[in-house]
Parts: C-alpha cells; sequence; structure tokens
C-alpha cells in the first residue's frame, strides 16, 4: 500500500491530504518560456489577454494594474475558466516582479483624453503614467518585447523605446494592424467574399490616435497593393481610392478612420477587435513565424524619413521583434503624409519631458 | 484577356469593379450549420459571443439585443476582428428574424434583482422579458436547443421550456457547469496540479442564483466523486468537505458558492468564465460529443424528485442536447439538499404568470 | 432511479452496468451537420482524413475502401486517439451506406499509371473505378460537395462531375491548392520570410499529374500576382519568371513542378502536404468562409475556353461549393497554356467510357 | 531606402530583388522556445511530427534519421504544407547539430524483433542504437527533456536514462498514455458516452511492448478508478474487470492488449494513435500546465519498488518533466503485477551492455 498515512500513529497529526495523494519527483518550473503580461486590465488589456488565452497563444498570463479590486476581480474570472483553457495560469499583481521572464509585455494602461487638453498634455501625461511602467518591465524581463497599444500608440511607441532602453526593434507599437484588419473586412463586404482573401495595408498613423479630420490624411491606405489573389484593384479601376473614382471606394478609407470614433459612440470603447489584433502579434513573436504585419516601429531611414519617429509598416515579426520591413512603393502623396505625421509627431515629441 | 473592361465603349457606364473582379458561378449558401445565436449583448452575451468565435466552436453568430446601438457597436468590433477569426461571419439585429435557422439559441438577456424585490418578483420580471424572446426564437429556429444563461438560472429554463414548448432534452441551463469549473480549479490550487486533473462535480442549484447563505445548502458538491487518476480524496480522508474535516476542504465549496458575488464586488460583474462554460457546453452540441457536463435540466423520475423543475445534473450532451443522465450515488443528504431546492422552486414557479 | 440495483430480486437478472450508470432522456442524432467522407485509405487518404481530425475541421469521419483489414486497422487507430482528438467519431465500412448525409466526400480511390500505360489507358482504368463510387456517394448523400484528389485531378473531377449528376460548383479537384502552397513556400525560403506572408497562385493542371517535362508548361504560376505585402515582384524585377530573368526564379516554377516526383522518389508517395490542402479546402466548405482557393472547376466560359473541362482557377468557396471564380488578367501565354491544357483534356476525355 | 534600384548605375551589377523588396532590421532569433526534434522518421516519428504541428503543440521541428532519401522527403512533404500550418519551421539532417537547443527531443528510432530473437537480445540491439543518439542529443540540447517512444519503451527508458546522464524526471517513457486512451475508448463504446467522459488508467509495462501473453498480467488496468463524473463503476459492479463479472468487462482490459497486435496485423503498423499521443505529452511540457498523464517513469520508492526501474505510473508533467506522482490505490494483485514486471525488467537490464 503506497498510502502510508494507514500506518499513521493515534497520536500523530493526520498527514496532509496532498501528500498522501501525491509523491514528489522535482520541483515545478518557475514559468514558461511563452509567457506574456498585460499592464492594464480595462476592456482593452482584458480583451487582449482573453484572446491570448483563448486562441492558445500563451498559457502563462501575468496581469498588472494598479486598481487591486478589478486586477483581482479579472484573475479570478478568468482562473475560473481554466478547465476550458487547457490549463492555462493566470497571476496578477500590482507588484512588477510577478512579470518576471515574460516574453512579451503588452502596455494598454493610459489615461484617456480630457475635454479641452491638447494633444501634447495628452501625451505628457501618458508618459508619466509610462515612467512608472516601462523600467519596471524591463528590469524584470530584460529580454521582453515591448509591445504598446496605449493611445497615440505612435508617440507612446516612442516614449516607451525611449524610456526602456532596449533596441528599436523590440519595442513595437500595435499600430495599424488594427486599421488594416478593417480595411480588408469592409473591403470583402463590397466584394462579397471573405476577409483573408482581400488583401490591403493601412500605414502610417493608427486611426484611434489622433482628430478624426486629421487622421483622414495621416491613416493611409496603399491602394497600389489591395489584390484578390493577386489581382490589383488597381488595375481595374486605376481612379480606385482617388476622388476621381466613381464607385467611391476611398468611403473605405473614411470607415476605417472612423472606425473607432463610431465603436466608442455606440458601445463605448473598443475591445474585441484590438484584443484579436494583439494576440495575432503575440503570436509571430512566440512561434517566431517571419509573416508581415503592420506595426509602429523605427522608421528613421524608411521612405526618405529622417526623424526619431514611430509609425506603421509593414514588417516582418519574429521572436526578436522587428526582423524586416517591407520597402514599399509609395506615390509621392502617399510618402507625404507620412512625412507629415513624423513631422508632427516629432515635434510632440521635442516638447515632452521623458 | 479575361478583362472585359478593356472593350466597354467610351458612351458605356463602367462596369462595377466587383463585377470584373469575380465571376458569378452559384449562389451563397445562405447559413452554416453551426449558426448561434446569443441574445442579450451585455458582458455575459458578449464573453459567450467571443468565446465561440475565438474558439472556432462556431462561424456563424447572430447577436440580437432591444439595444441598438450598443448591439451594432458590438457587431462593428467583432466584425473588425475577422480576419483574425478564420473569416467568421457576424450579424447582429433587433429582428429574430436573423436568427433564422440557428443550431443553438443562447439567451443571456434578463433584468438584475434590484433593492427589496422578492425573487418571484425578479422571476416574473425575466419572465416577462423571456416572453417576447423565446417563441420569437423557436419560430425562427424551430429546430433549435436553447441554452438558458440568465439568471436565476434553474427557474428561468423552466420558464423557457414553457414558453417555447419545445421537448424538455432541447431546453437546457448553464447551471452548474461554471460551478463545476470553479470547484476543480479551487481543488487544483490546493492539490498542486492541473484544474482538468482534479474531477469533481456541482449540482443542484446554479450559485450566481440566489442569496448567498442560501446557496451554501443548495449547491451541491459531490464529494463521494471528487479524485484525481481514479484515487478518491474520501478515500484518503472519510470526513473531506464535513464538517468533521480538520483539512477544512469544504471551504472550497464555500469559495464556490461566494465566487460569484466576490467578482461582482470587485469587478462589477463576471463575463470570462460563464463565456467559456457557454462555449464548452456549444461545442459539446455542436460536435455532437456525447461528453458529460454539469446542466440544468428537467430532474423530474431523477433521485425521486418529481415536480417539473430544472437543476443540474450531470448530463450527457450532444446534437440532439441532453441524451442521458448520469445517476450519481448520492448521499441521503445531498438527496435532500436537491429536493429542497426543487421544493422551493416549484414553489416559485406555481406562483409565476407565464 | 439511482442505486436501484440494490432492490433487485435475488432471482432477477442482474441489469446491465450502463443502465444503472446512466438514464436515458432522448435518442442520440445520428449524425453531425459536418460529416466527412473519406473514399481510400492509402497514404492520401489517410493525410486527409488525420488532417480534418487533428485541425478540428470535422468531428465526424467516415472511411470507406475495399480492403477490409487496412480499413479496420486504420479506424481502429484512428479510434484509439478520440481521447485527444476532442472525441471525433471515426466509423469505417466497404459500405456505402455508412456514408450517408455526408457534407462533403473526398475521393482518394485510384489507381497508379503502370509502366508503358497511357495517359488515357491510366484516366480509363481510373473512370471504371470511379463508376464503382461516385454513385454511390451521390445516392447516399445527394447534397454533397464531391472533392477528388486522385489523379490525373483534373480529369478525373471532370469523370465525377459527369457520373455524379451533381451541379458543376459541387465536384471540386484539389487541383494546384497544393502546387500554389509549394510555391508559397519556395518563394518565401528565397525572400526569408514566412510562407503565408508570400502571395502567389498556381493554376491550370495539378502537377503531379502529367509527365515532368509536359509539366514545365502546363502548371502555369501568374507571376503578375506575386506580391508580398502588395509589392508585386514583377514591379521590381520585370523579368521575373521569364527567361531574361538574371535571378532565375523561374526556378521556382520548376520545382513546384518537380515536388511530387522528387518527393515519391525519396520517400515512395506524398501525403502531408495534400493531406493539408484537402483539410483546408474542406474548413472553407464547412464554415462557408468565401475565401480563395486555387482548385480545379469547369473552366467552360472563362478565359476564353469553351470545352467541358476542369482546370483550376482561383474559386471562392463556401458552403455550396464553388461560387465565384477569380478573374485573373492573364497573359497572352498564360491564356494559351491554359488553352493547351484544355485541348489535351478534352481530346483525352473524347476517348473515354464513361 | 525604398526603389534604389531606379538610381543604380547601368554598368552596376543589378540589386538583388529581395534586397529590394525587404530592409533588414535585425538578425532572426535563431530558434524558438519550444522547439522539438523527432529522432526516426518511420510511420510512428512521422505520426508524432505531423500530430506535433497539426495541432500546433509546436511551430518549430527537427528531424533526424540515418536514411537520408527518406528524411528528406519527409521533410520536404511537411514543408510544403507550412501555409496551412500556421508557418511552422521543418528542419531535417543527419547531422545532430540541427537539433541543438531542443526543449524535447522524442525518440522513436529502433530495430523490430526479428523472429527468433530473445527479448534481451532486441533491448540489446536497440541499445547499440541508442548509444548513438541519446549522448548526441543530450550534447546538443542539455536542458532537454527526453520522451522515448522505440518499443520496449519501458527498458528502453531506463536505457537512455543511463545513456544521457540526466535527472530522472526529465527521461520519460511514452509508456501506457497510449493504452489508457484506447481503455477509454473501448469502455465509452460499451456504455455510449463520449472517451474523455471516462476516465480509466492502465499501468505498468506498455502493451506493445511484449509477447501478448504475457501482457495480460502486465499491463494493468486499475478498476477501482474506472468511473464516469465520479461514479465508480466498481460500485455499481464489485466484480467488474475480475473473472467474477458476468458482463465481462475485462474483455477490455484484453482488447488494449490485443490493440497493438491486431492493428499491426490489419496495417501493417500503430501510428495515429501513438502519434496523438505523444503531441499530448509535449503539450503538457510545453505549457508547463501539470496534468497528469500515465507515462513510464523511474519507480523506485513507489509502490513498494526498489529497483532502477521504469513503469508507467500517472505523472504531474510539466516543463521540467515528471514533478509528482499519483499514490495510486492498488490492490495486492495490481501491486504483484507491476512488481512481476519490475523484476524481469531488472533482469534483463543486467545483461545489457550500455
Amino acid at each position: 500500500m503506497n498510502g502510508s498515512s494507514a500506518d499513521s500513529g493515534a497520536g500523530a497529526p493526520p498527514k496532509r491530504l496532498s501528500v498522501q495523494l501525491l509523491s514528489p519527483v522535482t520541483e515545478r518550473v518557475p514559468r514558461s518560456d511563452s509567457k506574456v503580461t498585460v499592464v492594464g486590465v480595462g476592456q482593452v488589456g482584458m480583451a487582449c489577454a482573453f484572446s491570448l488565452l483563448s486562441q492558445n497563444v500563451t498559457s502563462d498570463l501575468a496581469l498588472v494594474d494598479m486598481v487591486e479590486d478589478k486586477l483581482k476581480g479579472e484573475m479570478m474570472d478568468l482562473q475560473h475558466g481554466s478547465t476550458f483553457l487547457k490549463n492555462a495560469t493566470v497571476t496578477a499583481s500590482t507588484d512588477y516582479a510577478a512579470t518576471a521572464g515574460s516574453r512579451i509585455c503588452i502596455v494598454t494602461a493610459g489615461a484617456r483624453q480630457k475635454e479641452g487638453e491638447s494633444r501634447l498634455e495628452l501625451v505628457q501625461r501618458n508618459t508619466d503614467i509610462f515612467r512608472a511602467i516601462i523600467p519596471q518591465l524591463v528590469r524584470h524581463s530584460p529580454d521582453t518585447i515591448l509591445l504598446v497599444v496605449s493611445n497615440p500608440v505612435d508617440v507612446l511607441t516612442y516614449v516607451a523605446w525611449k524610456l526602456s532602453g532596449l533596441p528599436h526593434h523590440r519595442v513595437i507599437g500595435s499600430g495599424t494592424n488594427l486599421d488594416s484588419s478593417r480595411f480588408r473586412f469592409l473591403l470583402s463586404q463590397r466584394l462579397g467574399l471573405a476577409p483573408t482573401s482581400v488583401h490591403g495595408w493601412i500605414i502610417g498613423e493608427h486611426g484611434d490616435t489622433s482628430g478624426e479630420d486629421e487622421c483622414h490624411t495621416l491613416v493611409v491606405p496603399v491602394w497600389s497593393g489591395v489584390n484578390v489573389a493577386g489581382v490589383r484593384l488597381r488595375d481595374i479601376d486605376p481612379d480606385i481610392g482617388s476622388a476621381a473614382d466613381h464607385e467611391k471606394w476611398s468611403e473605405v478609407h473614411h470607415q476605417v478612420v472612423s472606425s473607432a470614433y463610431e465603436i466608442i459612440r455606440l458601445k463605448g470603447y473598443t475591445s474585441w477587435a484590438i484584443g484579436l489584433s494583439v494576440s495575432a502579434l503575440c503570436q509571430s513573436i512566440i512561434r517566431n513565424s517571419h509573416d508581415v504585419s503592420a506595426v509602429s516601429t523605427l522608421v528613421r531611414g524608411h521612405h526618405g524619413l529622417d526623424g526619431e519617429v514611430f509609425l506603421s509598416l509593414p514588417c516582418i515579426l519574429g521572436g526578436g521583434g522587428v526582423e524586416q520591413i517591407v520597402r514599399l512603393r509609395l506615390t509621392e502623396e502617399e510618402t507625404d503624409r507620412l512625412r507629415q505625421s513624423a513631422g508632427t509627431m516629432a515635434k510632440v515629441q521635442e516638447g515632452l519631458r521623458l
């Protein structure tokens, strides 16, 4: 009989049940190799966390937030579903020590724009928040990749890069990966086929970032690349995306830009699509898959840009972060828009106290 | 050359781009075989919807709610992620016609308990809401399976059954599937192994349903069945779960019961675990997998119960709904608790205007 | 009734254990909505079957073959893994009644080319085999979609169409879906990024079909559509794919064509990639996803072709089969090759006794 | 720089297309964290490899074998499916350097029993083969976990342990994980429910290992633990599994034991179920999930056994290998069988030249 409890003398304290059930062999390994930390458990952070778990991108998730109650509630709610999540481990803490050894740290924390607040003021407030986050993350996970989701994402990715001291290829903004997904969905609805079968890229500034009007020029759809099975829509309609286009495909661009505003107006926030978008980026990194996604990256040296500015371009992502950038063949107008974004951003960044 | 556009005369109106891109062969099939409808787009409904999509349980989801703005916002947010969801289709409408041909209809709509409101009053309010929902669902999907999630789930599953006119095996309450998952997670933490490797069942009333104190007796953990790799914990500690137990395993039961209250206190609502739990039930039905889950079902004829009452027992779920019920070997005390629940419920149901 | 065995009188026959364990509620539903039949349990058929199960494309698989021993062995081997396959159901029979209600029937059965056998002779032998298969499949699953994998796949898809009496959009050949996957993998290796990030299409005849030399002209890579993130390789190197190209990208085409021969030489047969390719096509149909795949379809009316011939073009697949065909913008040379294939095939088909 | 090719002087050699398409940012990370090596590309090894890839357990697979042609053919066949495998990387080499940095090394290589060959002779032959494999694996991946699949698996796991110099918890035999799956499937068929809902464990020697007659006693079904939803079948029928049982459930045990022989007779080898079984074990290790599986482990100190012998017991597997062993409550007869196995094995091992 293996159960030694039968032999325990009458006076001896009863052995713990778990000792009688399980015989130790070796210590648990403290962590897995695909640990992901999510900072900020608001709607965006939790949609990221839940996408990562339900799509099996990671089995080891750490949540960090300053609001202890909310944090604990979210942790418990996820943990109670772990029988349905292939036993994924979920931890949560206000202490960054819990994030140690993370392969990826996703930052969704940040303030929203107040009424009357200038863009610079907002960025400064979020920079101050990041100062309490980024160095802590890097301290506990020096080999991590930072994935910034907080808005305005492009400037804040720059801020995270500066605060982290990490090489630029390991600091990534979620950028226009979501805008590109919206673009493809909206195009697919017009054409009557699956979103994944319509290829199209949005580059430049992320659409949820800045004022609506401004965005129409800074969120750049690369019409020359839009295709289905390699057939370029521009070869069918040379005017596609321009003012001359009778079928007004440029409306799709406007819909992409207004999507975030529209959804925020309707339901109060956006969550699911950004969560899925971030989960997909994490998968590329964890699986080391070298596939192309539009993410915010240091654009110095690309398309004639020379500032220390982060904008979205199609990037090859792998285990080391941004491995390569696809050299798009942009029109003069498209390049101008990038330059304009870069200029505005550089100015904002100059005014920042890091 | 396939592109006939080149030949279109100068005066002719330009053909639509999509006609020049795609050549029709046959009409789209209107629906898939695994369509799922979710009624109610609150936190619970959306966690169900998102779990179903992100875990690939269905590729065809319809959302219904009365609040048009919120409904549209949630639909758009999911659709914008469809490139990351293997092209799943998401529709939404305030009109039940959109639910036609659903394999499963999940009902999460319902009112929450107001202060000072009696249980019967709450149930009556939700019954009134269900009267506007259930017959509509059945009219548009006469072969559907109804999966009730709204609380108090056991009584409302009875209500849905009565209002639907469906055979009882096709009206299911999400019941203690979630409580069982919580039970297994909490046991697993004490034992130091994976939740899916600790087997244990909670039967009776769903813990999020009624007052906290009451629940401690009506949410029934079947301690005799708790085991790891077939080793029953009761064989190691005959007192497990009872007052005599030195290691106080009954605390786990209390934690299960208080979980919902605790999470609601911390984050305002529960969502993720119930969403995953419902997604798992749908998977059993859609895959026709005949596996065992604890769901709320008509218990007449089981364990000596004879009323028209729904309580959770371990059920074999398949394409047709509840196919079989596992005959648990309960203690007198456990059976008493079921009987007590059944009695209370029968009384509430008597007072209802259906 | 729980525990009634205790009451059974001494003389009464003991009740069956399962009756005492389980209480019936309703009959099992005979079938799921995503049943897939695989005809032929050779290496290709089994790779298809295993891909479908391990990738959760179906939970209901029927195998048919004439060799009873092999068939039973394969069924048992799959069934023994069902705890690892989310309880998928696997049946097998030499009787086509077992295939009843299939959403998709995959045909992998067929003879291999004998030495000295002409192509027409091979096709005739396989036609004779198909005569014993196709009408049986359609009789038991009148709403099914036929997916032909046996080689030469394009002619045999025509044969299956004729023998089935089904509308042409519901008879599909696996075609160049695999060749396109090989093309993308080989291009990706040259470029140093992920295969799914290199877009390229092979159309025309499937490369495993005919003699190696012939294939170089009949398997058509559409170089004009090859792109990464919408950047056309032809825009970088106008000569790509042609004899003038210094970097000899046309070698990739040659490698695609010779792949099947090379693998057969090395390991005796091809299996994994064709299995995965077929599984992906089934997923598009079962999920009704409307995405584009290169499959063999009736090409009459496309690219100026007018015979009753099946060749691969990029098709939108959904629940109803081929829903639309993408109108490629081919060069004169590319269209010529299609025409040449179509001509040869029409001739072979003329000589066939159906 | 975008489009710099336009500037290249007439006499300059044309820049490589890939340089013009992609702009380098950082070096690729050489490897992922979940790399798995499979040694031996026979039917078993390839079923393991394909299960790992198609179930997304790893995205980084290395194949090793001595037969270069077969090895290359299998690699190419898998690679050609990589667009359907989320861009998994597959490498292959006869040189163990290709396995460097593997998280898990699966060993399926080995000789089959020749006619008239004694068990010791077979083991000795395979030991000689292992001598060329194990030290090489450990040299290139000193932190790896060895997962032995070759038969007779229990003795060969001991051999691998001795040759590796690794701590015993990092040397695991696939053991009775497959037998347990077969047991559960066969029980489920008798009971009419899903295999995953019938819990039962086979311990001791792996059934494909030794002579058929011998196996009936050495492959040990733990009838006391067999249950559905916590209801023990033994509580319904105290004779279950014994000679006195009228319903002859012991036949299920016999079927489990004869399964491998039966399948080998029918199709020539077993592959799918062992592949899936091994994939599940790898998933537990890579996801660090601490769930229970029956694997071959050093049993010294368990159930009164004291030799350096490997037999299957229910083990908690995690990132570090075998973390804990479940203390089964065995009958005297069951313990006797383990002792008998251990005795025979110790004798075989004594005769071995390592």
